[in-house]
C-alpha cells in the first residue's frame, strides 16, 4: 500500500481554504447583487439612486420605466412586507424547534451515555479489542455538541438563504426593466450566494469540528467519528422542520390564494388585492428556499458523516491515515472549486440576451459542473488516497483499489446528471409528456389528473434504474463506504446545484413583486420567462435531492447495521419483514398527513380571504388595502401546529422500533422507508411539476397544439388549473419531506445504534 | 408424534364429497334464481310468464308493474345484449389468451426441461440424497399439465361468473318491482352462484389433479407438489389478463360514458340513448365479475400450491402423512360447509325487509362466516394433523405444535376481517373520512382530490398492521408454511367473499336495466339502495383480495426461496438491495401503463360517442337507436391492444431478473414489489371508493350535511364527479391488477426457480 500523495499537513490546509473560498466567492456575489440598489437611504425617492440605477449598463436590450422611482419604492415596501413575513415564521419556527432541539440533545446525551451505564471508563474498542477506546459518556457528550452544531448550522444556513433570497427578489424586479439578461444574472447570482455560503459553511464546521473533537479523542477515531454522526442528525431534524413546516406554509397559502383569488374572483394571480398574495411570496422563500437549504445542507452532512464513520472502522481510521480518512470533505472543497467555475460561465463567460438561452444556460451549468467535477474527483481519488486499502464490509475488511473508489463517485455524480434530465424531460413543458398531460385537459380535470398520477409513476422508471446501477457498483466495489461516496459524488456540486434552485423561487417572487407594484405587462412577461426556466430547474433540484437522499439513506443504514454489529438484514425472519412492509407503509403515512394539512390549513386561508373580500370595502376595486398580515399569521399557526405530528411520526419511529423491537426489525423498517419512499418522492414531485407546467404551457399558447386549447379561462384551462392546485401540495410539500423522512430515520437509527443494540428489542426479550 | 385422527382413507373422501356439496349448493341457488322467468319460449309476450312471474310471493312490500310484460321483453332484450357483448369479449381475450397459453406451458416445459439436460433418469432427491427422486423432466411435463389445467379452471370459473352474473341481472330488475327484499335475494343469490362454484371447482380439480400425479410419483412427494405449483401459475396468469383486460375494458367504456354522457350532454347515467351505455355494463360484468373471480381464483390456487409444496418437504411429506399432507385442502373443504350456512343466513333464516337492512345483513356474512370458520378451522386442526409436527425452514426443520398451526390459520382469517372493516370505515359514506372528503368539494375539484389521495395513504396504515401481525405469528409458529396457511385462512371464506363482491356489480347492472327499459323511479330507487351497498362490499372484497394478495406472495417468495435453495435473503448484498429498489418501482411502472391506458381507451370512447351524438339524427331525442355494437367493439379492441405491455412487463420481469441477475436479485424483486404494491394497490382501491361514495353521499342527501352540498348538479356535486372519474381506474383498474403483479411474478419464479438456480444469473457470472 502506497501512501497518499497529498500530505496530513497539505490537508489540514487545503480543506480550509477551500472552504474559505468558497465563503469569499459568495460574499463577491453578494456585494454584485447589492449593487442594484433598491432602498434610498433617505427612504424616499432620491437622483442619487437614479443615477446608480443602470450606470453601468452598456448592453441593455430595452430600457422601461427606470426612471420611474415610486415603482423602487413599491418594490422596496412589498420586499419589507415579504421579508418581514418570512423572519417573522422563522423566528416562530426557531422558537419550538429550539425546544425541540434542547429536549432531544437532552435525549441523545441520557440514552448514548446509559449504553455503559454513564460509566467513565474507557472500554476496550470495539472493531480492535486490544487498543482501549474512550467511554460511550463521551460519545454521549460530544454526540450531543455535534448534534447542537449540526442544528444550528442546518438554521443559519436555511435563515441566510431565506435572507438573500428577500434581498434579491425586488433587485430582480428592478433588473428585468433592463432587460431578461441583466434579470437573469440578478437571480443567479443571488441563488449563487446562497448555494457557495451553504456548501463552504457546511464543510468548515464539519472541519473544525473534527478538529477540535480530536483534540480529546487523539487516536480513538473509532469514537471521534462516531460522535461525529451527531453532526449529521442535526442538520437533518432541522430540515424535517424546515422541509415540512416550510411546505406546509407555502402550500396552504399559495392553494388557499389561487382557490379565491383565480377560482372565486377571476382576479390575476399576484394580484395585489388578494390577501394571501404576500403570504403566498413569504411561502416561496421559506419553503422553497429555506426548506431546500436545509434539505440539502441535511444531505451533505449525513453522506458525509456516513462515509467519514464506514472509513474510521476501515484502514484509513486503523492506520489514522488523516488524509484518506478525509477524502469525503476534499471531495466537497473540490467541489466548491469546480462550481465555482461553473457559476462563471452562466455570468461572466457568456451573456443571455434571449429568453431561449435561460433554460440551456441553466441546464449547461449541469453539464459543466458534472464534466469538471469528474476531473475534479480523479484528482482528488489520485493525490489523496493509496492505490489499494482495505474497507470495512459488515464484518469482514474488503480491498479496494483507488480507481474503484473513484468510479464509486463519479457514478453518483453522473446518475445525478441522469435523474436532473429525466425529471426535465417529464416535467418541461418542452417535451410530450407534459404536452400530453395539456392534451389530455380537453376532455376536463379528471382526464388530467389521471394521466398527471400516470405521468408521476412512469417518472420513477430512469431514476430508480440509475439509483439500482450507481448502488450496485458502489456497494460492489467499496461495500458501504461505496454507497456514502457516490452519495457525496452526487452532492459534490451541490453548489451549483442550489444555485439554480434557489434561482426558481427568486424569479417566481421578482414576478409576483412586478405585478403587486403595478409595472407593465412587458417587465411581467420577463419574470415570467425566469419563473417558467426556475420551474423546471427546480424539479431537476428536487429530482437530485431525492436521489441524493436514497443513496445518503443507504449509506447511513449501511453505516447502522456496522455500528449495531449486524452482519445480516435476511428478509427472511419474520422481525426483517414486518419492518420492511411496516417501513413501506410509512411514506403514505407520512404523505396522508402532510397533504391533509395542506389542506386543512388551505381550508382556513379560503375562509379568512373570503371574509376579507367580504367585508373590506372597496378591496375588489383596488381602493382598499387588504390585511396581509392575518394571512401571514394563519400560515405561520398552521404550519407550526401541523408541522408536528408528521414531524413526530418521523422522529418517534426508530426510537419506538429500536426500544421496542430492536435492531433487526428496525433494519427492516428503514430499508422498507427507503425502497417505497424514494417512488413516491419522485413521482409526486414530478407529478406536481408537470401539472404546473402543463397549465403554463396552455396560458403561454407558444404551439399551435398549445393554443388549441388555450386560451386562459378557456375549458382545458380551468381543468389544468385544477391539476396545478393538486399538484401544489404533492410537488412542494409531501414529496420533498419525503427525502427527510428516509434520511432523519436512517441517521437517528445510526445515532441512537449503540443504545438500541445494548437495550433494544425489548419486545422480542419478553415474549 | 400422535397421528391424525382422520385417516388418509378418509380424507380421500371428505374432500371430494364437501367439493360436490359445494357444486349442488351453487346448482340450487342458480335453479332458484331461473324460477324468476324472464324470456318467454316463444321469445316474446306470454300469459304463462305472467302467472309464473310473481307465484310464490306472499311478502311483497309493494307490487309494482308487475303486469307489464313490455318491461320484461325490453329487460331481456337488454340483457342479451349486455351478455352478447360479455360473451363476444371474453372469446376475442380467450383468442390472445390461448395463444400465451400454449406459447408460455412450451416455455415451462423446455426451462423445467433443461435443468438436467431432458435426462430421462431419475435423480437423488433435494431434501433426502439416499432416496430417488423423479427426473427433471417428469417436474417440466407435469408442471406443464398442471398450468394448463390451472389455466383452463380459472377461464372457466371466469367465464361461468360472468354467464351467472348476466343471467342474473335482469332478474334482479324484475324482482326489484315486487321490494327490496325479493331483489336483494335474487343479486345475492347469484353471487352465491359463483362462489360455491369457483371456490368448489377449485379444490375438486385440484384434488383430483393430485391423486392423478400421484399415479406416476409415487412417493415422491417432493416431485408431485413441485409439478403441482404450475397449478397456480397457470389460474394467476389467466387472472393477469382477466383483470388487466377486463379493468382496461370497464373503465374505458364507464370514463368514455360519463365524459360524454354525464359532463357534456347532461343526461343521466345509464340512459339508453348514451352509445357506450351497453359496454359500461358489459365492463361490470367481465371486469368486476369476470376478473375478480380468476384473481380470488388465483389467489386460492397459489396459496394451497405454496403450503402444499413447503409441507412437501416437511414431517408432513417425508412420513408421507396424507391427511396431515391435505391439510390446505381440508381447511377449503371445511370453508365450503361454513360458508353454505352462512349464505342460509342471508337468504333463508332472516328476511330483508327494508333498504337499511342491506348493508348489515352483508356484514353479518363476512362476521358469521368468520367465527364458524374458527371453530371450522379448529375442527380440521384438530383431527387433521398430529400433535406436533416438523416444517421446512430455510434449510432447517422447526418443529411446531398442532395449536400453533390452528393460530396462523385463524390469525389470517381474522386479519382478513379486519382489513374488510377498515375498508369499509374508508370507504362507506356513513362515516366521516367519506364525509370529509365530500365536505372539501366546496372548494372544488382540487381539495377534493387532494384530501381523496390523503384518505388513500391513510387508510393503508391499520391493514398493514393487520398484515403485518398475521405475518408476524404465522411466521414465528411455522416459518413459510404458517404464512401460507394464513393466507389459506384469509380465503376460507372465499365462497361468501365472492358471493358478496358479486352481488355488487349485479345489482349495479340491475340498476342499469331497469333505467335503460324505462322503469318507474321507485325501481331505480331500490336497485340504487342494492348498488350503494354492493360498493361497499365491492371495497371490502377488493380489501379481502389485496391482503390475501400479500400473504399469498409472501408464501410464494417463501417457497420459492426454499426451492431455490437459498438460505438467507440478506439486504445488505448489492444483488438484494438493487432488487428491492427496481421491486418497489414494478408497481409504479405497472400503474402508470394501466391508468394510462385507461386514459387512451376512454379518449377513444369519448370520440365514439360524440360521433354519435353528432353524426346520428334523433339520438339525443330518444328517437333513434345508438349503435352500441361500435362501442362494444372499441372497448373490445382498446382492452386487448392495452393489456399486452402490462402483462409483458409482469411476466418477463422474473424470467429476466432471474435468467441474468440470479436468484437474489429476483428475490429481492419480489420482496420489493410486494412490500410497496400491497400499500398502493390498498390505497388507491380505498382512494377510488371514498371518491365514488363521496359522489353518492352528495347525490343521496340523506343527512343535513349532505343536503347543503348538493343537490346533483351543484358545484360541489360537480367535483365530486370528477373524483369519481378520477378514481375509476385507481379502484377498477390499477389498484386491483397489483394483486396480480405480486401474486404472479411469485408464483412464475416458484415454478422457474430450478431452472434459475441452475442456469440463472448469466450476467453476474460473466463479470
Amino acid at each position: 500500500m502506497k501512501s497518499a500523495l497529498l500530505s496530513d499537513f497539505g490537508t489540514e490546509i487545503v480543506i480550509p481554504i477551500c472552504a474559505v473560498i468558497g465563503i469569499v466567492f459568495s460574499l463577491v456575489q453578494w456585494y454584485l447583487v447589492s449593487l442594484v440598489k433598491l432602498s434610498p437611504e433617505n427612504g424616499g425617492y432620491s437622483p442619487k439612486n437614479e443615477k446608480n440605477n443602470g450606470c453601468h449598463d452598456s448592453l441593455v436590450e430595452e430600457e422601461e420605466g427606470i426612471n420611474d422611482q415610486n415603482v423602487v419604492v413599491r418594490c422596496a415596501e412589498i420586499q419589507n412586507a415579504i421579508s418581514e413575513g418570512a423572519t417573522s415564521f422563522l423566528f416562530t419556527e426557531y422558537q419550538y424547534v429550539g425546544i425541540f432541539m434542547v429536549a432531544f440533545a437532552v435525549l441523545i446525551f441520557l440514552f448514548l451515555g446509559s449504553v455503559e451505564g454513564f460509566s467513565t471508563k474507557s472500554q476496550p474498542c470495539t472493531y480492535n479489542k486490544e487498543k482501549m477506546c474512550k467511554p460511550a459518556l463521551a460519545t454521549a457528550i460530544f454526540s450531543t455538541i455535534s448534534f447542537l452544531l449540526g442544528a444550528v448550522t442546518s438554521v443559519v444556513s436555511g435563515f441566510l438563504g431565506m435572507k438573500i433570497a428577500t434581498y434579491a427578489n425586488a433587485r430582480t424586479t428592478l433588473e428585468a426593466r433592463k432587460g431578461v439578461g441583466k434579470a437573469f444574472i440578478t437571480a443567479f447570482r443571488s441563488g449563487a450566494v446562497m448555494g457557495f455560503l451553504l456548501a463552504a459553511n457546511g464543510l468548515l464546521v464539519l472541519y473544525v469540528t473534527i478538529n477540535l473533537f480530536k483534540l480529546y479523542y487523539g487516536d480513538d477515531w473509532e469514537g471521534l467519528f462516531e460522535a461525529i454522526t451527531g453532526y449529521g442528525l442535526g442538520g437533518s431534524s432541522m430540515a424535517l422542520f424546515g422541509r415540512v413546516g416550510g411546505g406546509i406554509y407555502t402550500k396552504a397559502a399559495d392553494v388557499g390564494a389561487d382557490l379565491v383569488g383565480k377560482v372565486e374572483r377571476n382576479i390575476p394571480e399576484d394580484d395585489p388585492r388578494n390577501p394571501a398574495v404576500i403570504a403566498d411570496n413569504v411561502g416561496d422563500n421559506v419553503g422553497d428556499i429555506a426548506g431546500m437549504g436545509s434539505d440539502l445542507f441535511g444531505s451533505y452532512a449525513e453522506s458525509s458523516c456516513a462515509a467519514l464513520v464506514v472509513a474510521s472502522i476501515s484502514s484509513f481510521g486503523l492506520d489514522h491515515d488523516f488524509t484518506s480518512m478525509c477524502y469525503p470533505l476534499l471531495i466537497s472543497s473540490m467541489g466548491i472549486l469546480v462550481c465555482l467555475i461553473t457559476t462563471l460561465f452562466a455570468t461572466d463567460f457568456f451573456e443571455i440576451k434571449a429568453v431561449k438561452e435561460i433554460e440551456p444556460s441553466l441546464k449547461n451549468q449541469l453539464i459543466i459542473s458534472t464534466a469538471l467535477m469528474t476531473v475534479g474527483i480523479a484528482i482528488v481519488t489520485w493525490t489523496c488516497l493509496p492505490s489499494s486499502f482495505t474497507i470495512f464490509n459488515f464484518g469482514t475488511q474488503k480491498v479496494v483499489k483507488n480507481w474503484q473508489l473513484f468510479l464509486c463517485v463519479a457514478i453518483g455524480l453522473w446518475a445525478g446528471l441522469i435523474i436532473g434530465f429525466v425529471t426535465e424531460y417529464y416535467t418541461s413543458n418542452a417535451y410530450s409528456p407534459v404536452q400530453d398531460v395539456a392534451d389530455a385537459c380537453r376532455t376536463g380535470a379528471a382526464t388530467n389528473v389521471i394521466f398527471g398520477l400516470a405521468l408521476g409513476y412512469k417518472s420513477v422508471i430512469i431514476p430508480i434504474f440509475a439509483i439500482a446501477i450507481a448502488i450496485f457498483v458502489s456497494f460492489s466495489f467499496a461495500a458501504m463506504y461505496g454507497i456514502a461516496v457516490a452519495a457525496l459524488g452526487m452532492l459534490s456540486t451541490i453548489a451549483t446545484g442550489l444555485a439554480i434552485d434557489a434561482y426558481g423561487p427568486i424569479s417566481d417572487n421578482a414576478g409576483g413583486i412586478a405585478e403587486m407594484a403595478g409595472m407593465s405587462h412587458r417587465i411581467r412577461e420577463r419574470t415570467d420567462a425566469l419563473d417558467a426556466a426556475g420551474n423546471t430547474t427546480a424539479a431537476i433540484g428536487k429530482g437530485f435531492a431525492i436521489g441524493s437522499a436514497a443513496l445518503v439513506s443507504l449509506s447511513l443504514f449501511g453505516a447502522f447495521v456496522s455500528r449495531a454489529a449486524i452482519s445480516t438484514v435476511d428478509v427472511l425472519t419474520p422481525q426483517v419483514f414486518i419492518g420492511l412492509i411496516v417501513g413501506a407503509m410509512l411514506p403514505y403515512w407520512f404523505s396522508a398527513m402532510t397533504m391533509k394539512s395542506v389542506g386543512s390549513a388551505a381550508l382556513k386561508m379560503v375562509e379568512e380571504v373570503r371574509r376579507q373580500f367580504n367585508t373590506i370595502p372597496g378591496l375588489m376595486e383596488g381602493l382598499a388595502k387588504p390585511d396581509y398580515a392575518t394571512c401571514v399569521k394563519i400560515s405561520t399557526d398552521a404550519s407550526i401546529k401541523e408541522m408536528i405530528p408528521p414531524g413526530a411520526l418521523v422522529m418517534l419511529t426508530p426510537l419506538i422500533v429500536g426500544i421496542f423491537f430492536g435492531v433487526e426489525t428496525l433494519s427492516g423498517v428503514l430499508a422498507g422507508a427507503l425502497v417505497s419512499g424514494v417512488q413516491i418522492a419522485i413521482s409526486a414531485s414530478n407529478t406536481g411539476g408537470a401539472w404546473d407546467n402543463a397549465k403554463k404551457y396552455i396560458e403561454a399558447g407558444a404551439s399551435e397544439h398549445a393554443r388549441t386549447l388555450g386560451p386562459k379561462g378557456s375549458e382545458p384551462h380551468k381543468a389544468a388549473v385544477i391539476g396545478d392546485t393538486i399538484g401544489d401540495p404533492l410537488k412542494d410539500t409531501s414529496g420533498p419531506s419525503l427525502n427527510i423522512l428516509i434520511k432523519l430515520m436512517a441517521v437517528e437509527s445510526l445515532v441512537f445504534a449503540p443504545f438500541f443494540a445494548t437495550h433494544g428489542g425489548i419486545l422480542f426479550k419478553i415474549f
